[in-house]
């Protein structure tokens, strides 16, 4: 599935960005920017790798990940205030590439064994995980956390995947129709403002 | 041991809400308050796993510690008033599953060969890094680092365990002695109010 | 090569005395301090160890970094002000440590066949992951990715490794001049109060 990868390595770029862009605001030199940008983007799926015993991780199998990660950092360290303005198409790009990481994750999950509750659990780590250690490492409680529809989209995407796996097989049906479900109720979430409910 | 699968289950449940009760007083979201119960609860056995190559880790081989962490999550969520109103009876949850933890933590540490050294270290990971991760994640410096007889009862608990391993090996005397060993401290402890020394 | 070894145990202490020190200034007690004290030391190579599948870490095949760790908390415990007043002194073994730690990393990359790229990362993450847990325990955002030339010490000393590890292989030579890159670049970044670059 050649459209995947383009799919995942996109995804990487939106990730990597966002990362870049929190360390710019929080007056990071280029080697703190680099960081967050390599920890937002592969930090979720490295962990994951970790927990299945998929050793060495994903990241050092194919270096496109980091050099990708490597080069928005760059990006946004030169180009700052142009990547700012393109916010809504990073919108897009981040939640398109949230449902590509979800697949990734839940297919990781089925592929080593570790049953259905865990396939979404990887699925909802690769999408989740790499976020919060950004915000971890920029001083701030995750965002994931506290507000927004983000993590309850992977959720839904990994139920529906495996519905969809379970009658098809690891169809690109399978695949499509989970990121369309990711990538939907995150559009919807943030045009509507959506959050999650706390305690009265 | 039977009784200790259920003492494990029910330390589960204690951190669990301890890690639900953080989440609400942050003021996060239904998907942060899971995160904190499941991360507190499991996190410092999922890493034990991690480090000594138990690969899945526990919480994928037997799925009743996610299921009765999120279920934790969803009482606090739902009741937190009353939870919170039963604090003295957490406490005392707690400490017990505070001691069943290191046995276990020490028992893995044994099992996979990495010392002595090695498996006491493995009983205090077990039964303090979990609340550590909570405390990070809601933005606080770790309490276990500044305060109370928490970790230095897993300690005295699993030299505890040691010696009465050495002499009797994997027995249920070794096994109970140790945890009692634990809570009383801990119990002591809170009741005494007392604390490590710190440099003058 | 017992002369790697060596310095490899000073850099411990160094980096071990660095996480005592940030602990006594947080008010945190015994326990904390020994923790901060470990996860400086010791952290970035465990959980590089990890990364490549070296299980268990390094920590649990030779008892010296643990227990060096734990002597290093306690001396700053009991003459936290004499330590601080040899701060020169520290810089200078820390920097050389920064120096011995990269090349450990990248050899274990080379080691464990995760390619050129990974092999610096490995180096970098040796080198620095341990303060940036250590920091963020204390509650701070790593000073690592703010400012200083520190990390980049490592990546060009990393560098120097791989071009004289493919001219010479595993010589002295290719250990001792990667060593006296990184502590030269460390030790001039100190002098001179050089920081790498913040976007405009």
């Amino acid at each position: 599935m050649t459209v995947l990868y383009l799919l995942d390595l996109m995804g990487t770029v939106a990730f990597a960005i966002s990362g870049a862009l929190a360390g710019v605001r929080k007056n990071m030199d280029l080697y703190g920017i680099s960081v967050l940008s390599l920890v937002t983007a592969v930090g979720g799926g490295t962990i994951r790798d970790l927990l299945v015993g998929r050793i060495p991780p994903f990241i050092f199998r194919d270096y496109n990940y980091i050099v990708l990660s490597l080069l928005s950092a760059l990006l946004v360290f030169f180009f700052y205030r142009k990547v700012e303005k393109g916010y809504n198409t990073l919108l897009i790009m981040d939640a398109l590439g949230l449902g590509v990481f979800t697949v990734i994750g839940v297919k990781v999950g089925i592929d080593y064994n570790i049953g259905f509750i865990g396939a979404i659990f990887m699925g909802v780590m690769t999408g989740t995980v790499g976020g919060m250690i950004r915000d971890i490492l920029q001083g701030e409680i995750p965002l994931v956390l506290r507000k927004e529809v983000y993590a309850s989209a992977c959720l839904l995407g990994g139920v529906v995947y495996l519905i969809l796996y379970k009658a098809l097989g690891y169809h690109f049906i399978t695949v499509l129709v989970s990121i369309l479900v990711v990538f939907t109720l995150r559009m919807i979430a943030i045009w509507r403002n959506w959050s999650l409910p706390k305690p009265k």
